[in-house]
């Protein structure tokens, strides 16, 4: 009777934070949903730099770690089972997880900004579980059924894409944008896919490295500029009026550094936008006088919100294409290995794949 | 002493309406630019519906024609001379047109929208001459410098593509929208380039005739409906829901008809827009309860305003795709066959080549 | 034991609706709280066009009285017991109650537009209860506390004037605005008090009687003018013009009928807004070229949202005065002499008041 | 030959600045109108912050006195001759003076945000003359008609007004918005209206001085709070929550000053805005990320556009009242005396009376 043990041991493995630094592979009972909740069996779930970053220092800001939490917040999967009072969903039905769900029918969540409500439950910020695991609940209303057409790992990765969409939208690109993204990590890359995909004409992107521009420019962006710590703001920013042939009018700020943040305010072009989507130190020194007196509008971003529908909508008509993000692939049980592929910075998107049966994209 | 004659008898050959039926090709002086103005070769000039409207009927709408009016406002050309105040044009630079100049810096031009400026000036709007003819002068501010990569007809093409530009972006067209497009002709399928390119996911497309949705599918058309006359509003609302999967959030209304209005209102869902492009008659009967209680917004559309500068980033990064629409082209000679081609509905659009050196596109 | 029956049969004494012109004050049972709801001791409920209109005709379009109802939603009362999950409201809060409560986290209420859902409580539309009762249960989200110098009446007038509210929000009122109002009733008079409070800067009303609109001039209004039904909407267009001395940007139309739409479409400007509140017949007979080629916008409104808390900050501030709108208050007992009021159109606003020991306002 | 010596040598009493701290009043010859100006003959004339600071400075940021400026752009005067092409203005006219006008029909201008135009002609922007003098001439299409009901000194305060009316669209003021505005001089007191008259419920106005402060209240200013310049940002952004009661929506930033600046970030509630109309040092520091993750926007403000029409509207009806801000008349001749006021803070507002037949309001 060993083997139940083990068994039941392995019913829902789930990858657990214990302390900074502290990441296991553990088993946890296979939760029961509530009466608006669906329990999903997971099927793939994508590692966020977020979930790296409580890994290594157990904290993000003001979110602290204080008690085991399970990973994962990019995650994709099929319904098994629904609560009593779930009618858009049943078992079989495969779907992508909004990892936000408010828990108020507050002043934020009414006005539709519920990214924004205080008490808003979001997998894998402290204290609230992720759903790096074999068996997760979710609320129903959050839970959105992907088309035949779309993968389970482009399920899952409308999480991080769902970034680039809100920051593309409050940054107001539309038809004939001209845009600079700084950063051509994973949230630049899919700011750019969303960029181009709203009707950006011309979309200049920076990094340090030189083959994180090369998928930028397989991913559609027109121009590249590779850049080096030293590099002045100002001189940047005309260098990228150079390469554009015009300033910019939005500028999406993916890095969080103070220096490119100084470029985007200097490089684009008044009346324009600069989208912080990296964030950085505390306090940031700028040249908000430039700013504020050529009208460039200084926005950021925390998360996003009504993105799922359009997503899906886009994926789904073949818009915007996703797949090359996903780089590396390891089974559910090789968390390990797959967190510090993500760590060392290699490749871009590292899926973790949840369902023993089907480790399909 | 007959050759001079001949000379100048040919200097400015000019497609001009001298009255209701009444087309003539006939000779006109070169005129002088202005000091804001700049003289134009003209090179590809299409024929507008309007166009052929006020050589059949002498008026559209209040816009009587009085006096003989050179016809013509899409169009191309070649800058020849610049005007005294003119900086940023210069002999031999390729331009697109925009028609409508406003005459006074009133409120409407003040606030951006120039184009319900009372006084603007509009090429071949009685009076205003258009610029169907070998020379032109326009306001130097409304020559748009073609790329290299743009070619003469696709800056004349501008013009139509600018009511496109227009609708959806009074219809806030963005990131996965469903649109609904009443009606395939030219302004028709010139939307649905501009929806696609903005980043409407799904967008159905109807029309009376098979062959023009079959062009619509070619330039992007998720999905044709054949209509017939005697379709009824609501049961084609149905129909529209059924093969979309959903509602439209958007419809671009370009027939004027109103069983195709009352379709249109029926067919979007709470909270989107319906966007009136095409005209008919002075009183329309429509079911505007069923429209105010579901929030569904109704907006027209006068021209356009802002867009030639989209247009070209979109253009020139090949964002969008114009050439197709060009079904016939003609020597600016041959003006009364082309005239007749677009008036018996042949093709889609109607080119006329106005510089007898250089015909290409 | 007689008299405990009878205290029963006092305990929650409501005005039920059983069939089109069936109006009855009976007994019903004293609901209990849900987890997320809030038992309500009712104080003050006015009586809307709408209650009437179901009392007269059993049917307001397609929301059909099918089984017996209580009527009123435009409510506050007094908090007596609190459900388990409430934390923001106690016993003895004072509280305006809105009425629409969502059921559905759908895409509508994810968007902050909760007012469209199809899924939506309102009370007092079929089959949903309304609160002219003496106790009411209903979602504490939807309860707003009020602040000690805004009186319960005050309170249950914010249900109009969110109306009043939505429209001119969505109508786009703004500082300096010229506004039309077509009609001076209950709606037409709070869309002028929120108009003047937003910084329009002359708003005309129109009626057929005079002594409503002295109340309109009494509540703010600069011009008013006196219709009569056989007057041409262009002539009434152009006389507003004249009274205004220019045409008016927004035209908020409360009241439905057919000329009157056409009137409020001719007389406003370029560019503006035609706000439809009141509603009319099925189809509307409307100049929609004149509109459209003016870019004149056609908005309807469905009730509202995310209205009560910027209605409490204005009572609150003393920036709006609704008081002067109450004409009459009944007690609950009088509840059929009340709807007798109101279905004669005596006065403006009728108040019953629900609770026996504090008739105040 | 005296008296012609003198007439002439009145005949054009202008206020110039030859150097950083060399100001003069001097004769300059009486201007012509070109064709679309009109000569105006000025009446009141505020003097401006800026004014002395080009007085004091030579300087502002990178516009740079390099030959004799005419200072002064609050103004207001009556035409006393039209130019050829003016049709909207006629002698004995009275106006207001929009000191901004766009020289270039570019990209700026025609989206209606012609005050971002780079070659825009700004009265007293080195090397642009302004209208501290007693004749002026002006673009006819940047006067406005003064009604009878509005005072010159009310035309002039426009200018400042603007500034105000500006900020507060920019930054969103609507019904029942709360507001903090930093800094309580002419700026920060023209906000305080306009936000009023916008809409907003609760506006609490922080200064280092009480008698600031003092005249703020009258203004309409619900909370004041004299700060210290020792004060921490976070510590006032919590004494800013505890006083209002709940997190201003939107802030109103009027000082320039850095922690000043991270007040308004710290103070302002998730979703709003936080505008900056006061300039302080070219480097900023401030807590971007805080306002980042919040959705806190910052948008700063380039002068305006597009407010004479509005301001006009509010002073006619009376909604606006900006008469108690005119502290100090000076006749023109005194010009050195009523700068000197400025310098030294005294009042709010000093206003030059250029009329030397006519010194009223």
């Amino acid at each position: 009777f060993l083997p139940s043990l083990s068994i039941m041991a392995e019913e829902n493995l789930s990858v657990v934070l214990h302390a900074k630094g502290d990441l296991r592979i553990e088993n946890r009972p296979i939760p029961e949903p509530g009466p608006n909740d669906v329990l999903l069996q997971m099927h793939s779930v994508g590692i966020c730099g977020s979930d790296v970053h409580y890994w290594q220092h157990g904290r993000i800001g003001d979110f602290v770690l204080k008690k085991p939490m399970v990973l994962g917040h990019e995650a994709a999967g099929r319904v098994v089972k629904v609560g009593s009072a779930v009618t858009h969903l049943k078992p079989g039905n495969r779907v992508a997880i909004e990892p936000g769900v408010p828990r108020d029918m507050d002043e934020f969540f009414k006005r539709g900004q519920y990214n924004l409500s205080p008490t808003i439950f979001f997998c894998a910020t402290p204290p609230d579980d992720g759903n790096l695991c074999r068996y997760y609940t979710h609320n129903a209303n959050f839970c959105y059924k992907l088309p035949d057409n779309i993968t389970f790992e482009e399920g899952a990765l409308i999480e991080p894409l769902s970034v680039g969409i809100h920051a593309c939208r409050r940054a107001g690109v539309t038809l004939g944008s001209t845009v600079l993204i700084c950063g051509a990590g994973p949230i630049g890359l899919v700011s750019l896919i969303v960029a181009k995909a709203m009707g950006a004409s011309k979309v200049i992107i920076t990094d340090l490295f030189a083959e994180r521009l090369a998928m930028a420019k397989e991913l559609g962006a027109d121009f590249q500029l590779t850049v080096k710590k030293e590099d002045g703001a100002q001189v940047l920013a005309k260098k990228v009026k150079e390469i554009l042939g015009t300033q910019p009018q939005i500028t999406i700020e993916c890095t969080g550094v103070e220096s490119c943040i100084q470029t985007a305010l200097y490089a684009t072009c008044s009346g324009g936008v600069v989208l912080l989507v990296g964030l950085g130190a505390e306090m940031t020194t700028v040249p908000l006088v430039n700013a504020a007196v050529r009208e460039v509008d200084i926005r950021g971003v925390f998360r996003y919100c009504n993105t799922y529908p359009m997503a899906i909508a886009m994926l789904s008509s073949g818009k915007v294409n996703v797949k090359p993000l996903v780089t590396h692939r390891f089974p559910l049980e090789q968390a390990g290995q797959a967190f510090e592929t993500t760590r060392q910075g290699l490749g871009i998107k590292v899926m973790l794949k949840c369902d023993k049966n089907d480790q399909n994209p």
